[in-house]
C-alpha cells in the first residue's frame, strides 16, 4: 500500500480538521500536514476522538509545495468536474480508479485538499500530478471537506486489503446438510411429485448464500432434530397432528 | 438502483443529522426517517448546506419497526465486526460486496444507522435482514456517525452508476501521433540505435495514459511544430545549438 500523507490546504473550520484526523485513524493513516490553516483547538481534538494523536502530531507548514516535499505523487482532489476535456488541470479521474491503479507503490503519495468554500486554486491544481474526484450526484456533487477526505482513504484502504471472510462450509458437510434435507421431507411425508424440485430450489438457495460452517451446522440441527422428533413419535405409535 | 431510506436511530448530535442530510443529497437520496431523535435545529440546518430540503422533509417516529415500514429489505450498519461467526446479529458482509449484489432491485430499502456511542442494540440488530460494515483499520474501526451514512451511500451510487470519461483518442489518430514523434526522432538526429526501443517506450507510455483526444492532439502539435521548426532552420542553412 502507498504511504499516505494527507495534505489540507487553508481549512477553515477546526472541526474539519478533528474529523479528518479520525477518518485517518479509521484507515490507518497518520502523516497529516496542514498549510495555513485556522486555529486548532480544544473542537479539533474532540472530533478527531482516537485519532487524537495524528492531530497532535500533524505538522504545520506555509506553502504547499513544502506540505509535499518527499513525495512521489502528488494527488488533487476536486468536487467540481470539467465537463470538457480543455481546461487540463480540472480533468480528473475516479478514485477508485486511482485506488486500484496504484496498488502496486510503496512510495509516498501526497492527497491533497482544498479549502472548503473554494477548494484549490488554479495554481495548486497545476503542481497535482493527478486530480481525482468522488462521482457524485450531478445536482449537488460537492461533498464536506472531512468526508471527502472519508471516502478517499476508504478507497484507498479497499484497494489494498484482503477481504476477511467467515469460513464457509465445505462440500462435504453441505452435501450432509441435503441429506437432512431431504429425510426431513421423507419423514412429513412431502409430495412425492415435487420433492425433487423442491429439493433443487433449497440447493440453489444455499448456493447463493453461500452460509457459513455455523450457520450450516445450525440448520442442520434443526432439520436433524425435526426429523428425529416426528420419526419417534410415529414409532411410539403417538398420533400427531398432521394427518 | 434500489430506492434508498436513510433510518437514523437515536441520534444524539444534531450535527450529525445535518451532515447526514448533505451527504444523501450528495448521492441523490432524499428519504430520511430519524427514530426519537435529539433536537433537531440550527446546527444541524447549517451542516446540511444544500441537503437543507431532505432535513425539512424528514419524517420523525417512536420506533424503528415504524421507520422501516414498506421497505424490502433492512440494512443495519455496524462498526463492530464479530470475530467469530456465532453471533448471528452481529456478523455484517461487506458494503461494496452488498451494494454490488443488490444492483437489481428497483424496491425500497432501508439503511438503519445506530447511535453515535453505542450503535444498534441487539433487538434492533435482530429485525435487519442483512447486516453490512465499513471495512476499516482494526485498530479503529468506528467511523463517525455521518461518515459512514457518507461511506454507504457512495458504495450504493457507485455501484448504480455508468463512468462517464472523456472521449479517448481513436486508433488512427493515435498512429499519427506516434508517426509525428517519429519525425520529431528523425529531425532531432537521434541515436540510430536506441530509436526503436524509445518508439515502443513512447507507444507503451502512451497505452498506460489511455490519453483523450484532446491530449493526444495537443502532444501531436507539440511535436509536429518542434519537426517543422527544426527542419525550417535546416533548410535555410540557420545554425541551432544543439551540436
Amino acid at each position: 500500500m502507498p504511504d499516505i500523507r494527507v495534505v489540507v490546504v487553508g481549512p477553515k473550520f477546526e472541526g474539519n480538521v478533528g474529523a479528518i484526523a479520525r477518518c485517518m485513524a479509521n484507515f490507518g493513516v497518520e502523516d497529516l500536514v496542514l498549510v495555513n490553516p485556522c486555529e486548532i483547538g480544544e473542537t479539533a481534538m474532540n472530533r478527531s476522538k482516537h485519532g487524537d494523536y495524528i492531530l497532535r502530531n500533524a505538522r504545520t507548514v506555509t506553502s504547499m509545495e513544502e506540505a509535499v516535499e518527499g513525495c512521489l505523487l502528488v494527488v488533487g482532489t476536486s468536487g467540481t468536474v470539467t465537463k470538457g476535456d480543455k481546461n487540463y488541470a480540472r480533468i480528473p479521474v475516479d478514485v477508485r480508479e486511482f485506488a486500484m491503479d496504484c496498488r502496486g507503490y510503496n512510495e509516498k503519495i501526497a492527497f491533497v485538499f482544498g479549502r472548503e468554500d473554494i477548494g484549490l486554486l488554479q495554481t495548486e491544481l497545476n503542481r497535482c500530478d493527478v486530480l481525482i474526484t468522488i462521482p457524485a450526484d450531478d445536482k449537488y456533487p460537492v461533498m464536506n471537506l472531512s468526508h471527502s477526505v472519508g471516502v478517499i482513504l476508504y478507497e484507498m484502504f479497499q484497494a489494498n486489503r484482503r477481504p476477511v471472510r467467515c469460513e464457509p462450509c465445505d462440500g462435504r458437510e453441505k452435501e450432509l446438510l441435503f441429506q437432512f434435507f431431504g429425510d426431513l421431507l421423507e419423514e412429513i411425508d412431502y409430495n412425492e411429485a415435487r420433492r425433487e424440485s423442491t429439493t433443487v430450489m433449497f440447493r440453489r438457495m444455499m448456493g447463493r448464500a453461500i452460509p457459513t460452517k455455523y450457520e450450516y451446522n445450525t440448520i442442520m440441527g434443526v432439520f436433524g432434530d425435526a426429523a428425529r422428533i416426528i420419526r419417534n413419535y410415529q414409532e411410539s405409535g403417538t398420533k400427531w397432528g398432521g394427518k
